[in-house]
């Protein structure tokens, strides 16, 4: 068991959310900064390196999205749909758009291929979330 | 003139935004994100901690939003507006309610008076970055 | 098989340590990390504030350490004993002195049970890569 | 005068360290931090982008140690010089060695001349701050 699925079940306060649907959230968060701070530094490896730039700023945007968002959610006891929603919807788009680009590396770079599946589970959990939310 | 300001001077490409507006949401991104920082540790030096639970967490979100805008925002050549128009929608709201629970404690407590400050002005720069806008 | 290991699997180039430490370090500090934001909200929570702040600020100083040792290490081709060593030795430092807080308050908070142990599992992790490190 | 020293001078405790020196350090911190968020921004602009690699890498590591020792010096409480000090000197190291590499470019690249700029300021601010600490 995940330690934000620990955490959230010895958590002294009732959860906003089902705790399985926010443990799965952190992690895919927490999992998707990580892949793309790893991608970054996959692409700058990379002999084609103007192919790679936009996958660069990408990831670099994701990773950023994703670690913000991953607090906020977190942090439960002040939960305020006007700054949660629009967060996960912004994290929704970035993980899309870096998926979509890592997507098109797939193909011929390992390492794209496995950031773009944390990409989509993130953006997948994100939109459970968004559902879940009130 | 601020590094931000600088940087935007000196960059390759030609920015979305006016500059001017750019650097002042960048430097008043950058400043909510230190102030919120200090503040916390201010709150927690407070002998009525109670009081201050709910500025500490709002505080925390603050710098989190804050510090991914931040990042979303200067790298301009990826602008995409499914990202950037939430995110500052997200950082818009949470400076808002930061400001407006600092303004609570801002009679008697001058660290929140400070803080109150950079989120009032980080609020602002948004909108009017958020307006720019395409 | 976690993110970091297979993206680690799939890096262009060769690694500046075994990829198994490699990744179970970056996994580790990961989790640490989202366990002390976690924590810090739990903390938060209880009732005998003035108990928790101590376990609050080293949360924090922990969250932020293991999140900039976490990006350091994943760029391995700019790897500089000079940064990463004393970039590990802080990063054992404070999962030691969070862990030793957390460990304080284990007997009656389960969070801090959580906490205590992903603090000790990042504190061995960074250890063990350091001694692997030239 | 900045937010950091504005929240030094309102902080309800004593400081560990003399609160001018302290407030120039994490303005310091703050200004690097943004110059090398930036600079990788410009320097994926570039055309030659096989010649900024590791210009790249060394920013993005100056951005997260940068981020992390801000918070850990505003965080003064629990204050650890078993943290604080290989931390400032990690963030001495990472500074000196990007500022090193953005003078190599700095001639013929103005962004890269204002980043080395940040780089070395924050270098000097945080020896100073690891001079005045006990």
């Amino acid at each position: 068991m995940s330690y934000a699925r620990q955490l959230l079940d010895t958590y002294p306060r009732t959860s906003n959310a089902d705790a399985g649907v926010l443990a799965a959230t952190i992690d895919a968060l927490s999992d998707c900064a990580q892949a793309c701070i790893a991608d970054t530094e996959a692409d700058l490896s990379e002999q084609d390196l103007a192919e790679m730039v936009k996958c660069i700023r990408l990831c670099l945007n994701c990773a950023d999205v994703c670690a913000a968002t991953r607090g906020v959610v977190t942090r439960q006891a002040e939960y305020d749909g006007n700054v949660t929603r629009p967060l996960l919807e912004a994290c929704i788009a970035i993980c899309t758009s870096c998926g979509d680009e890592c997507a098109r590396h797939a193909p011929h770079m390992a390492h794209c291929r496995v950031c773009e599946q944390a990409c989509r589970r993130c953006e997948q959990a994100c939109r459970e979330l968004l559902g879940a939310l009130k």
